[in-house]
């Protein structure tokens, strides 16, 4: 079932998408799913980030491709790092490009979206807190990366974590093709098979840190074939079975000599 | 004034604090301050962290005499990390002794709330943005810190951000004693006035990064002194003219095996 938030007639919404009808269902899919009976059409909503997290935890090198490429060891553990919630940008939104950066890279990601609250979470019981996966770009200022040591700046700019377009529930993540296109072009492709830790150990691996609640979501790293993004370009994140995330990236803002 | 969040009769209630009596506001203090004319003793309630933020955003570094401690140059611009909402803890609450580190950590700091949403301050118009402060104690798992490079799991465990008791919104941040006491021992003694970057900066250094919402909570890092806790200690932070954050230190939880 894909699982899509979006603003209609000024209220947020939760429905089921299927044929390009979204039909709505009551509150939140964390609370069941009811459907109330009614629906609408897919290009009269506008789309908004699937989820609005208390977290969103992210995974650095997670492919054994990406680590490869960069003759990097594979961690022994998964390094985590977040990004925070004013980062998030649904698909079809514009990735401002920030005054202090000259680097700003695309990292297509396949995302997790967390069911219900847990904590101290077995591999085993992992899957059953997962309400579905998604689409992530986790947008990085690869200049302030090196600079700051802390990952934070760098990826937690506004719009910096675009998500979506909707949450897929039935997919099985194990061997999922994950792509990105920058205007058209293939740039990554890889398959989530490359994970050094799968959706369900890094879950539980969280969980063993830190209370996951409804919504909070976990980017599970980026393959091979990271690179630069320019104003102007159109960033697109698909991955298969679940969808494609596509973005604008917009001309920095003018500086306000601050 | 002193604002305190607190639960009473099983409602989360925002209060003025005078005398031992906390006054009850209506709603939040972001929205304005109106007192509903009634109130509570102190001792009748449960305190709680004083804010419940979308983000804590923290700083490395900050102190010159924590700087010339570990011998490092001080940074030219603010290093962010943050620690997620998971981790708070109120005023009163117990420190939970992860399984997974063997050396945890006291940090001292002055924390700074956001009074409203706010992006790309300039340095003046800061202190606008900043409803008051309070006092946070930023857990740090020291050997998870130094092995993952990244500081997120390390500051993120569960209780790892004691706030609080209260937000004091009055007082001037620019020359307060901060004390760290270890079972009553006095292990940190600075004054604010000893920052790289003081307060109005830090808040305008990260309204440039990611737009902060009322009751954010930015950490100006901790000074000199920091060390280590043992399962059992009584850990507190006092800043002049705010208050005394006090915590325990649980033993380890029992391992599951996991």
């Amino acid at each position: 079932m894909r699982l899509a938030r979006y603003l209609y007639r000024g209220r947020i919404r939760y429905g089921i998408l299927e044929n390009e009808i979204l039909r709505e269902i009551e509150g939140t899919p964390f609370q069941g799913i009811r459907e109330l009976g009614y629906g609408v059409r897919l290009e009269e909503v506008e789309l908004l980030p699937p989820v609005f997290p208390q977290k969103i935890v992210a995974v650095g090198l997670n492919y054994r491709d990406h680590a490869e490429e960069l003759g990097m060891p594979l961690p022994e553990e998964p390094v985590l790092f977040m990004k925070p919630p004013s980062s998030l940008l649904p698909h079809g939104g514009t990735i401002l490009y920030p005054k202090m950066s000259q680097r700003v890279d695309y990292e297509a990601e396949l995302a997790i979206v967390v069911a219900g609250e847990c904590k101290d979470l077995s591999v085993e019981e992992a899957g059953g807190q997962i309400l579905g996966y998604t689409c992530a770009n986790d947008v990085t200022a690869r200049d302030l990366q090196v600079k700051d040591g802390q990952w934070t700046r760098a990826k937690g700019f506004d719009t910096f974590c675009p998500l979506g377009p909707w949450i897929e529930t039935e997919v099985d993540p194990s061997d999922l093709e994950v792509r990105l296109y920058l205007n058209g072009e293939l740039r990554q492709a890889s398959r989530t098979s490359a994970m050094v830790f799968g959706p369900d150990y890094l879950l539980s691996f969280v969980s063993r840190v830190m209370t996951l609640y409804p919504g909070d979501v976990i980017l599970t790293g980026t393959p091979a074939g990271v690179g630069e993004m320019r104003p102007g370009d159109l960033v697109e994140v698909e991955i298969e079975g679940i969808g494609r995330l596509s973005n604008k990236v917009s001309a920095p803002e003018p500086s306000t000599g601050r």
